[in-house]
């Protein structure tokens, strides 16, 4: 990065950059009459350079002041090989923190600091006021229950005969398909092959231990090599790499049923006592909040979430994490309850299917990278996995205080309406 | 960012910040010794102050240097107060821009350049690519069918019959509660009021017109308002406002039914010549792979989303431009269609659920707000309505030109995988 | 039946046919040689003498005895030409009662006694038992929360703009559409019409009062010459009748939400002292059960039924009353909710989608007439609507009686497992 | 029936029946008083009089003549100990045969007639269409991908740390609960186990071989014994020994993905120049249709099954082969496929979970086993578990037959209307 040592030079001032400003007026004439492609750029000029013309290339085209965009102060050499293509700038996305919460994980041991990217008011306040909740309730047990990232190929055959065929092969080549995965990464492993028909369609849904990696780079590689195995030996044609049985950044049934990615659950218990004193309500009024509203309401909707609001807490934590912004979309498909104990209540929340990693995708971004390292689970972990499984850990654990927190305040509305209505003598 | 005295101080020189580096170690101190609390900071300093502050604090708690998070340029007087709670703060996330993009729709016409905020290598480059083809087929067709925002609070009855008769006040009351909504926004403006039974719980789903905002808000202060009123009239205790019949934030397949947001459907031609020129690839196989993995793959697996990676550029647009991030969720759930025509193939995305605003929320964060200049929609739309409208015509095409781009090279690498097989002379 | 002459002859006996048995050989060996179809036996012999030939022909073709099936009692004249083609007898399916139980409905009001056609041991005996405690109770609450028989044609289009002007000219001639309806049925009356788009797939949902009848029928014709219209006015190509957003006989969001044939729910209050005396266990452990059993089991399993098993109680009542089997699948798809009380529990069956009638399909058969006699529903009702009204209010409180019972019998199961482990000092 | 001394006498005549009319006046007057209840007529009365007594009475309570219920010819010694408790006899469903349909499965091999117990007009002739194509075709290829009867207890764990031990306990003593599977039962053998997780709920979805018989039952029983063991050694409470995870007469997601019961595929090719012949219509338009409709249509409405109607074919030919009805909710979550072809189309439907035994439940019923043996496969198959897999690829091919038909006859319309519309000189 750019020349001065401390930061890059984002702001345009021309004394910074390594180019100067006649040969980039050549450049932007060149993008102007169409004999330079916007994204052949870092071709011929270094990427902040090429980041600068292309911004302003941008804002007189659109006849915008980009001037914010400009500010980043990240280093963009991996960036733009390996993030983000015809990058202009960055966005600012303001990151809140919440906690410290207290993870009783086999990851994640002790208090943590959440950093929330969000723009969504009252979202960090109210997730730290979970995380009050469970510090004081000794904190949040969490478990990884199963560990996986998949890529389904899907290939067309020529009948229903064949797909049999093909599914048998399939399971009595196990090993060889193993060996065949092994031969593309040092990093991942086969970790389970389970074959789907539809007609003449037929899905190979392949399983991989990604460790830290959210993984579905290594897994796509892999999955190439084992399709055309697979293709060369059955006759099988494959139509394509991810035949959405995988399934990726779409809601569905398979992950909650497979789990995908880290399948985290998290929970906890929390006294009468301090339902009262942190909630203003009690526990059978939350417990009817979550069944009203996250079980009945839900499945009368036909959705996929039973939950008050996992998605703010995923997308925010993601966000700031440098994970795949996407997924939040699989990784929310979360499930809370709540149970009514001798001693209060126990809240807990299923997420069967939270992609995460610490290395790869946006975790290597200068601000990403330093939410990670508040968290303690920058880059690889020890042993290899560690720290994805304990990012997750803690992601559950934000979630949980997300949903403690709402369902809570919900309740405590619905306690004081009823107290309301019950001293005006209304019926109810 | 850095140096020109215009912006904020954001990297901890000291000389440039508003307090004093001795009040800011009393802070601290009080911080540590937990007599004060972290959200309290902006009550005695200056918002980037305070943010300072925190930022070191956390920096201390977690031994962690967050130099690139504290390198903010955005304006966060605002922020502090509406977007972000204990702020330290942001994320930095890469921009990268895609096309143009021909848009022929009712509110957006003409040339676009796609902001979107990622890390996810290649997406770019393939909405890139995608945004081509649009432009060569002279242009995207967008259409928005249905728009409404909408909350469903749930409620508590008495009996079956109780909820009968709250059903049945409701339906003869839907303009005494379109007065109660109209005392308490003069933006918002009740559109729908559907009832839903699910045994002794009453959903009422209202539905309304937000012009320019996303909207939930306004939606939820006046369905506040609106319960309330269903309350006193009905008997019906109110259990939460959101009954997740909504449904936010979770895929639900109210939503697809009865759309929510912006309900927005784009499509293209292609004629033959243009697959095989851009996607090397034709008509026949484009349609398959859309088939065997789009429609048939996610069938299978029990999904919500039929598509290949609506989620990529819902969020990435989201991001850039100040969207609720959480909200991807719901505007992803895309089903992608590719008709073979006798002139090539039509392919259409259709997104029943895509909530977008161009006022609150995130859209004013300096960064987010230059995104939306770049596509001529910051701030309220003439007339009203029409700049979020206009927003989500151009998502939706970046939407369609995501499609179009993998579903093409997928067929592109099937068809080559074919010839090289008749190649080779095998069976198929 | 039974030695009188008046009715058809079921058992073989040659003196009692219509026909020879020459001519009966003749025809025979006319099916064995190819030269006469199985389905045109009805074109030159009486019903019964068809029926027997072309039994005897397949006992030949089969080697099998069909002496059972021969020995039916229905008079055959109607069933051979509506109800079933190729018929070679019938099959009987044994018929228990339940009750009587107490319906506290709109339209069906007093004790009633319910008719199951069943082949599965305990279930007309669990029933029986729910229809007790209803009785106990006080009786069952019943209401009909909306009504409406649908069929959804999919037109094809051009493109997402010929999808735009098709829903608008659709939602601009309602008048026009529900003239085209009138022109082809006296009876039905068409009460909706919500166009949905899916790229170039345009779906419109018709609904239609069909008072007693199922109406599946009446809303075909209707539909076929609404379809044509708008293909005619729009330039839409018609592709099917039925575009499965109707949706008919597949388990389908869309009825849930819309509704779809008679929109049921029924509730019941049941005193602490009845669930000890009749179930044998407590308000608490019955809402335990129905939460983890009927909510987060369900919801888990990715279900769209949230019940213990309603579809026994459906489909036996269906095949007992001459409803269409098939139809099981829509109306089953039934949530059970139970709340806690201050006096016990509310238990309630909510069935958005159930499809009955009194009038047409298998009503007019001679033991399934029998079965709606039992019920006070055979034919058409004053005003006309009531009797398939009724039904669904009867076939409602049936359900319920069985989940009751069912979610009781658990209930009572898991108390005195939790008694015994805590008799035996076990920790749980 | 009726006159041959030799079945019982269901027609009310006195001289036949066991008891005499006195003794049966006097056990009607004591049901009126009450001092009797009707389930326990069969206590102190043979089989045939206990049901003409109740039939008497339930004629007499609904002021109903039940004749023709009463006529009933089956042998009800077996039924009213196993099928149906409180019986008055039985109703008649018309059986209609369709085909003979050519099988080319790993079980069934040759022609079959099929059984269809309906009261829907045009359902028997629309298979048999199907039947009769398949036929030409070379009849249809069928396979049973997967095989396993499954039921999935429910527990209570107290916290997510136990939930975690509970499941780690099962996964380490897989061998320890098949021993205790083994001891209830010689026919079904426990071949999965599959823990699933949600918050404090643990649901253990176990899955056996039940050779011959549909299975629940032995299943049931051999889960008690399994759940037990898992509370004794676990310290989790066992809720209830059905979750909804098994998941029994629900559509269910899981059912599709994990499979349940026999996972039938059944496939036909057919040729352009029968398609023409027999269906009068081409290629692409059934692909068209089926698209539009079964795909398209299905996923846009929420549907859990995409087909256009084997519903139809399941519940009639379950009904006639005495399978248990409500079962028809399970296995016709069908999905169809149709792909163009160089040479036409092949057509296949996938039923993950179609629930089907030859043994058990109601297939020793007189008519329903008559079915059974027009079929060949009445009672245990050699090797065991042969019969009811035999079955399994009939209904299948049934299956088949009527989507063919279905599809084709929508395909003809349309081609018709689209000709018509060309002939008149319309623009589409």
């Amino acid at each position: 990065m750019a020349g001065d040592g401390e930061h890059q030079n984002n702001t345009g001032t021309p004394a910074r950059v390594g180019t100067g400003r006649d040969e980039q007026a050549q450049v932007l004439a060149k993008l102007r009459s169409g004999t330079l492609k916007l994204y052949e750029l870092e071709k011929s000029l270094a990427p902040l350079d090429a980041v600068q013309v292309r911004r302003e290339f941008i804002e007189s085209e659109t006849n915008t002041s980009l001037e914010h965009i400009g500010a980043f102060s990240i280093d963009i050499g991996r960036v733009v090989e390996r993030n983000c293509e015809n990058m202009i700038g960055a966005v600012q996305v303001p990151v809140g923190v919440a906690g410290p919460v207290l993870v009783n994980g086999e990851y994640a041991h002790g208090e943590f600091w959440l950093p929330l990217a969000t723009t969504e008011g009252a979202l960090v306040a109210s997730v730290n006021r979970g995380c009050s909740a469970i510090g004081k309730a000794g904190g949040a047990d969490v478990r990884i229950l199963h560990d996986g990232m998949t890529r389904a190929p899907v290939f067309a055959v020529e009948s229903i005969v064949h797909a049999k065929q093909v599914v048998d092969w399939v399971e009595t080549h196990r090993e060889t398909l193993a060996g065949v995965a092994q031969g593309t990464t040092s990093h991942g492993k086969l970790t389970g092959i389970v074959p789907y028909v539809a007609g003449t369609n037929v899905f190979i849904r392949l399983e991989f231990d990604t460790k830290d990696a959210m993984g579905m780079n290594m897994v796509t590689i892999a999955s190439a090599k084992i399709a055309d195995e697979i293709a060369k030996e059955t006759g099988a044609r494959l139509v394509a790499l991810s035949g959405n049985m995988c399934t990726d950044k779409k809601p569905a049934a398979i992950n909650g049923i497979m789990g995908r990615g880290r399948s985290t659950v998290a929970g906890v218990a929390l006294s009468h006592d301090l339902i009262t004193r942190v909630f203003k309500t009690d526990a059978a009024t939350m417990v009817e909040v979550n069944t009203r509203k996250n079980l009945v309401g839900s499945a009368r909707a036909g959705a996929m979430g039973f939950n008050a609001h996992a998605a703010n807490v995923v997308a925010a934590m993601f966000i700031a994490c440098g994970q795949d912004a996407a997924h939040a979309i699989d990784g929310a498909t979360c499930m809370t309850t709540i149970d009514l104990t001798p001693t209060g209540v126990y809240v807990a929340v299923t997420l069967p299917s939270l992609p995460v990693g610490t290395v790869g995708g946006g975790t290597g971004v200068g601000t990403q990278q330093e939410c990670l390292k508040m968290l303690g689970v920058a880059g690889g972990g020890d042993p290899p996995g560690a720290n994805a499984r304990k990012l997750a850990e803690i992601i559950a654990t934000g979630v949980l205080a997300g949903e403690l927190s709402l369902v809570g305040a919900l309740a405590a509305q619905h306690l004081a309406r009823a107290h309301k209505e019950l001293g005006r003598g209304e019926k109810r």
